[in-house]
């Protein structure tokens, strides 16, 4: 198999890996060259300038994954439709240069009324397939926009998206909220799962958020733990719409301070936790080279 | 009984009316001086400005209630804790000027594990079940910080808040769906009724804000309705955590705009709606007077 450059092109940032025959990370990059930061839109310019020269060596493919395959993005790559695995995406590489460069499309969730999309997780959670041995799982993917995928015989069956990571900095840097509110804090454990305990009362986020005000007029909640509060309902929040059979497990794959918080909301709840974080990309990557 | 000034002190606006013996309105007088705007904190120098005049009669009240009575507002006038009535309320009244100038206090509810709390909102309700000649009730106050309250033999047994009007803001101002919601258009009722039934879908304001996003991208909800549609899942998601048999009646209370979206949803539910708007604070306030 030739050498491998699998490139994660998001909203914000740009990573990169140079892999070896066997898929062994050989170097990693990292830019805050999102798409939304590429100066006069010139992909292949940013391209070119990042990662000419690990294409040198003849045969050198590169795979590239995330919003880079949006509308916003190089070019659109369509979304595949669930149920969709590795090869569905393989099918639909949308090359650039024949045999050498090419975006992976996004999955679509066509099932409900309402359609749902991703791009990007869906190669996470292959290479996390692949890097645990599994062909089935509930998968987390957490972030500005989380995601929960089914995967059954290695194909996501279906997904939805949570807003939890928007939701939370919308809460904490416009909302009334932010007067009481210490971001700067490292995380309060005891406050977090109070937090996510909260949010099993059934009552709402728009009710609970409020209860952040309402604690603090009553001097029951500080400002040092009550980011860790408020992130805590989200993620809680986000928890009551799954279904999670106690003594399950799920698959959080994601940067580890992320991944961390959900392991701990999780386990309160009896459910368990493997996470994944970077090497699940380029696994994921790998999985759908030709 | 004598003449009554009746003001309702905000956070972004002073209202008041003049009533006679009767209780009448002989006049109404709106300022953008909420309790945010008062230059230099000088609340005595605003009242005074724009209510002397009607407090010249020898014997003439004035009763204030809304956020002028809270921690940033004139003096802090403490909460009554729920149960409370009109006379709980009167009880509690924080005399300015004895005899003459006091704030309405607010009500809290601290019966759960995290307590909630109003200003203004309880002397609008009370003056709700005056007018409609009730004692018992489900009342809804729609607004930033929307209340729902429960009224026993004439007394308020419970509230709760819910951030709907915030949030709807949040989205609409600072969200990635900011980008596909034309925030002028008029309300486009059947979008906003699709978006209160989507609501019940049961799986929560996180995922259902988010396929506003991904139905725009489908092409499948244009511009135009989508900030109808976005109004409905926020107010239908505040309905979710309401005991609503069908059959049974909501009072609204507040401004005509707003209580006529939740009659909308209501009437989907098949609730019944009975609304009111300034006459419950003018009404709320008479019944408060010593």
């Amino acid at each position: 198999m030739p050498h491998l450059i699998a490139v994660d092109w998001g909203t914000s940032s740009l990573r990169g890996a140079r892999l070896d025959e066997a898929g062994r990370v050989l170097e990693e990059k990292t830019a805050p060259l999102g798409i939304l930061n590429v100066p006069n839109g010139d992909f292949a310019g940013v391209f070119a300038a990042q990662f000419s020269d690990w294409m040198k060596p003849p045969g050198t493919r590169c795979l590239i994954s995330g919003m880079a395959g949006s509308r916003q993005g190089w070019i659109e790559a369509p979304y595949v439709a669930c149920p969709a695995g590795p090869d569905e995406l393989a099918q639909h590489l949308h090359w650039i240069e024949s045999g050498r460069i090419a975006l992976v499309p996004g999955l679509s969730d066509e099932q409900a009324d309402v359609p749902d999309v991703m791009r990007g997780e869906e190669v996470q959670i292959f290479g996390a397939l692949r890097l645990a041995g599994l062909s089935d799982g509930l998968f987390v993917l957490p972030g500005t926009h989380s995601k929960w995928a089914t995967v059954r015989g290695g194909r996501v069956v279906g997904f939805r998206t949570f807003m939890t990571g928007e939701v939370y900095g919308l809460f904490a840097q416009h909302s009334i909220l932010a007067r009481t509110l210490e971001l700067d804090a490292p995380l309060d454990e005891s406050a977090f799962l109070r937090g996510v305990a909260r949010a099993a009362n059934g009552e709402g986020l728009l009710h609970n958020a409020f209860g952040v005000r309402a604690l603090a007029l009553f001097g029951r909640l500080s400002p040092a733990p009550s980011a860790s509060y408020l992130s805590g309902l989200l993620i809680g929040e986000e928890l009551q719409q799954q279904k999670l059979p106690a003594g399950s497990e799920v698959i959080a794959i994601g940067a580890s301070t992320l991944t961390a918080r959900y392991g701990l909301a999780l386990k309160q709840r009896g459910v368990a936790v493997r996470t994944f974080g970077a090497e699940a990309t380029w696994a994921g990557l790998r999985a759908l080279q030709p």
